[in-house]
């Protein structure tokens, strides 16, 4: 019996129905399973997902999102063999798969490991607050929480794991569910990966669904607390981009479209340099890995007009070592596209392109094969072009042939190669290679406008690089232009997507009492027991400690000029002052932080565990012999940390602000400082 | 002769051409100029801002542009006079204008004042490098660049000042020309601000242009480095956004639409509270100042369903105190709407809503006016509606009435009232009034998901509050949904909308080139001059100082608890460290960084004048005694300071990359420190 893909809708497994139409193994040809394109209720989709899984996810913390990436990546690693298997069929080899599989739960690992940058609450503070009024009785902050409604990742069908997983990564950690339509000719592989996830169990009911289908309508029911991400082909995507509901309800849009990226050959890397031979390495790697199925893939390749030739014979050689064939065959190094189709398509834009830029390596319609049919797989050579004159034959900028394709393009000089890379109008990435710093910094802000991503390639970085083609979790992807104008992943950057950012306004207590963070000039809760006394779960917000004050005196300074050994003139020196800032011996900045220290710790063992470390710390006014200090230390944040074994302290880390004012009240030093506190429950 | 309202394009002050359309005075229903709608070359002016204004923006760095907008708000200052007396004529108090005028102005110093944020360079770098490899070799971080377009604003007729003043203080920050559209009925206030500006040749030429007629096929030539921001109807601004330029190009689009704000009583502030009074005059305020034309004016008032009459009463009484007319007349304090068309419009507008939402409070044909001529003005009277059902009567958050009207609506619990405020779909602002932090902490986080801005009103903040009308500039403005889902303004994010993010990927010696920041890992470049010896211009990004040695010993431990008093067990109580982290007595960390201080610091009078404070100072590894540290202080970044006068001294702020190490190498502490350097220039 044949197969039949399912979609995953409103926590059941279903067929579609309506129009039939066959999967094929990119490979042989076999039919793998049959997809109907219609069937599902968009509509009601979406109002399970949101009355489902974002009530649910909504309601976790960060840290309790970041686990369950975690616990998700952990299962998916354990049963990723099945993956590879399935993936064969769509033309992948074993390393092709890798990015695609393990990538895409490595991004699950990244987005989970992102947790420790949030805080243990289902929403979170972003940067400084901001003061709006003179006397400090009102000031201004922002705030992020989860947006209401459901991510809905339209995704391409070169990587069908990846795809899903580097997307639903950062919705889930925001606390949005997610609907994931991929593309139908890969969605086998993504439909077997969801099967994983459901069964897990690791997810809330309602957070993720998947519709395998065509998915036409799927826009239709949208509101404005919904967001969409869409990966493919620019016309697709302008088309999804201008739709109604998207416009009527201002629905956050992010594409990531074609995009023709170029790597650069720096002047200095010429025959011999490491760097010369790192280029090359790259763009045979980026031609040959997923067939080229890659929107981040070099296209085009821009050398010094006097490496050329160079550059054309080494590609030719390194290319000519590449075994294309059946993935699972010994020594293939490249297998196919995933359909005839895709074929078809790429050989016409080819032989178009072939008009005006020549063919330099390859042949479109003859490949030699290990263990495979040309005439039943998307089979095709590895395809180099040339274009001499590169300002003038502009199709090699405009035509994103989707397949192992790239043309060789010469520039005069370093303003040339940025402008070349230019007219790709906006791309995913560019790279240069080169060991020049000052190439590298006049390349990277030049051509910066029109990349999302840009790297840069040498000796140094060599061994450990991650590659042109490789997006990373921890920075942006996407680009300006037509590469879609979108940004996806990007770190903390990326959450911010599926989030609603407000600017909230009010008294320092009040703007205290929404972030959970002492704010300054808030309400302080001055208490009888010493802080230091208390465990984490103990300690509140806002609470303060006033300690005993301190007059400092000459000796002071110098008994802590011998014990530091800082000997520096304005300290010890009472001759030097003339023209500096200073009236006498001023304190060490670090003395009034050590003395602080010893005013506001409370000696005796007790929950806190250790000095952990120091944030903003300003020297705002001089201290001199005779003046006296004194501490206020008010608990600003709390951040429980995770155990890592049965055996480990159950703790936290406390952020304490750390005022230190002289004898008419006024601030001398402020600091945020960093302790470990025990727990008190220690389960 | 008739005024011609005037058009500055590529340089030129030029009438436009096609229909003339009349403009007249809001109070008097006199002429004031006519204005032509077509006839300008879009195209050819867009390409002039691109080669003249953005390539000069540009180069400069953000103090220059910081700068130069400082001496913009100073020079319009001086002249504002001139612009209150045009604004008498939009139907404007001299109190809404100042709103409209020095609040623009206002946003011009704050971005001016923003500079100090930034870097001395034309782009920069964000946030915190990433770590993308074990060895350290390959790193990751993202730069931001002025796009290399225009900005495009259309602006809405509400604020013929402050709408431009706004946006451009933003776009001229970032390194972006622009191109300015009013609403005609206003832009000849628009026009006499513009005008002060080019005449004062603050601005570099093709940084601003302005169109003042319909401005029919402004978006046609825009291209994928241009920007484009609407202010105005929803309607317009989504047929806008849809256009077939933006979509294909994929263009950023900030749209700031029609937003129902809503206004909330706490419960617990009932009458006889300061919030209770503080609520009541919000909302008078709102409804009165720029006679309710306000993007951000409160619509609804949502108050527990027990003090719907007291409410009632109090906003009669105080409304009934407002003195409308002229707004040049003694003690007027409610002028016109801006024309009589708005003004029909608005009438039909409530007159429709009243037929579910009864009016409590004023007449929509009948107003009492101060020195002017209800058939001549465009003059309406306040007015309340109350909507005693608002889940049943919903046209209430649906209908932005844009003048003077709002619509009271009871709620039984918060949560009902969370809900209420959400009915708007998507609104710029919500306000509470509540001394209750737990009250203000529910709703902040419950309303978030459907607010661009929140603010708590109580008692503490009261007297700085600026009030639920006023969008700040250093806070985000725009709401989702409804409201636009645009953002604007907030400090340094809004300047981000200007620019190209750009993921940057290489080794940190590549990374601290481009940055001009060291970047950890980066090749160190060993001096043998002493850094403390050079000044601000002689340092070098990655110069290093490595000091002399020390072995810490249990003297210094002693020595330290006494100076600093601090006599936290660990240091110096060795039978208490069972089942703490430590193995023996451990250094203080205030030591270690004191120490380290004591080893890198130059003694003798030099260019160092001071140390002003310390950042992620972080304790990495404990030390005993008998570990030897030493120090590597490397120039991690320079910021040069300006001179506040012509005595001042000429200086910067260095950062320093501190890092202690011990006898094999691991670091035991790391901090970046800044002090401040003389300049060798003292000019």
């Amino acid at each position: 019996m044949t197969a039949v893909l399912q979609n995953y809708a409103m926590g059941q497994w279903t067929p579609g129905s309506g129009k039939e139409s066959e999967i094929l193994d990119a490979v042989t040809g076999d039919l793998i399973c049959v997809a109907y394109s219609g069937g599902l209720n968009f509509n009601a989709m979406l109002e399970y997902g949101r009355a489902k899984g974002n009530k649910a996810l909504r309601k976790m913390t960060f840290q309790e999102r970041g686990r369950m990436l975690k616990a998700l990546a952990l299962h998916l690693t354990e049963r990723k063999e099945q993956f590879y298997k399935l993936s064969y069929r769509t033309g992948a080899t074993r390393a092709d798969s890798w990015v695609d599989i393990e990538g895409g739960i490595g991004n699950l690992f990244a987005y989970a490991s992102l947790r420790k940058q949030f805080p243990d609450k289902p929403y979170f503070v972003e940067d400084e607050p901001v003061g709006l009024s003179k006397g400090g009785t009102f000031i201004g902050h922002h705030i992020l929480v989860p947006k209401e409604g459901v991510a809905v990742h339209i995704n391409a069908y070169n990587f069908p794991v990846w795809g899903m997983l580097e997307k639903i990564a950062v919705n889930l950690l925001a606390g949005m569910p997610a609907i994931v339509k991929p593309a139908p000719i890969t969605a086998f592989l993504t439909e077997a990966v969801v099967r994983e996830i459901i069964a897990s169990n690791i997810l809330p009911e309602g957070a993720l669904q998947l519709v395998t289908g065509t998915g036409e309508g799927i826009l239709d029911h949208l509101t404005y607390q919904d967001v969409v991400t869409f990966t493919g082909s620019a016309y697709t995507g302008r088309l999804l981009k201008a739709h109604p509901r998207i416009i009527q309800e201002a629905i956050p849009f992010t594409m990531e479209a074609d995009s023709l990226n170029s790597s650069v050959l720096g002047e200095d890397a010429v025959p011999g340099t490491p760097e010369f031979d790192l280029f090359i390495k790259e763009i045979r790697k980026e031609i040959t890995a997923k067939a080229g199925q890659k929107c981040t893939a070099i296209r085009r390749a821009i050398v010094p007009e006097k490496l050329v030739e160079d550059v054309q014979i080494a590609l030719g050689k390194e290319l000519s070592k590449t075994a294309i064939g059946d993935p699972q065959a010994e020594g293939v190094r490249m297998g196919s596209l995933v359909g005839r189709e895709q074929l078809k398509k790429l050989q016409d834009q080819v032989r178009d392109l072939a008009r005006e830029t020549p063919i330099v390596y390859g042949d479109i319609d003859k490949v030699n094969l290990i263990g495979a049919n040309q005439d039943k797989g998307a089979f095709i050579s590895p395809i180099v072009m040339l274009n001499s004159q590169p300002f003038k034959f502009t199709h090699t900028h405009e035509v994103e042939a989707f397949g192992p394709v790239a043309t060789i393009m010469p520039y005069k000089d370093l303003g040339e190669a940025i402008e070349l890379t230019k007219l790709g109008k906006g791309s995913l990435v560019a790279s240069i290679a080169t060991a020049d710093p000052t190439i590298a910094q006049e390349f990277a802000i030049g051509a910066a406008t029109h990349h999302g991503r840009i790297l840069v390639l040498d000796n140094e970085c060599a061994k450990e690089s991650t590659g042109h083609g490789s997006p990373m979790p921890m920075l942006t992807h996407g680009g300006p232009g037509r590469a879609g104008g979108g940004e996806e992943m990007g770190g903390v950057r990326g959450v911010k997507h599926f989030m609603q950012r407000t600017a909230i306004q009010g008294s320092p207590s009040m703007i205290t009492a929404i972030t959970g963070v002492y704010q300054q000039g808030a309400k302080q809760m001055e208490k009888d027991v010493h802080p230091f006394r208390k465990h984490f779960e103990e300690l509140e917000i806002s609470e303060t400690w006033v300690t005993h004050r301190h007059t400092v005196t000459e000796a002071d300074i110098t008994n802590f000029a011998n014990v530091s050994g800082d000997h520096f003139y304005a300290h010890v020196d009472a001759t030097s002052l003339e023209g500096t800032l200073f009236t006498g011996r001023v304190a060490h900045g670090y003395y009034i932080l050590s003395k602080a220290a010893g005013m506001f710790v409370d000696p005796k063992k007790g929950p806190v565990l250790l000095n952990y470390g120091l944030e903003n710390c300003r020297f705002t006014k001089p201290v001199y012999p005779g003046m006296t200090i004194g501490v206020k230390l008010t608990v600003k944040e709390k951040v429980a940390q995770e155990k890592r074994s049965e055996e480990d302290v159950a703790k936290g880390i406390v952020k304490w602000l750390v005022d230190v004012t002289d004898e008419i009240g006024e601030t001398v030093a402020i600091a945020t400082i960093m302790t470990m506190v025990k727990k008190l429950d220690q389960a």
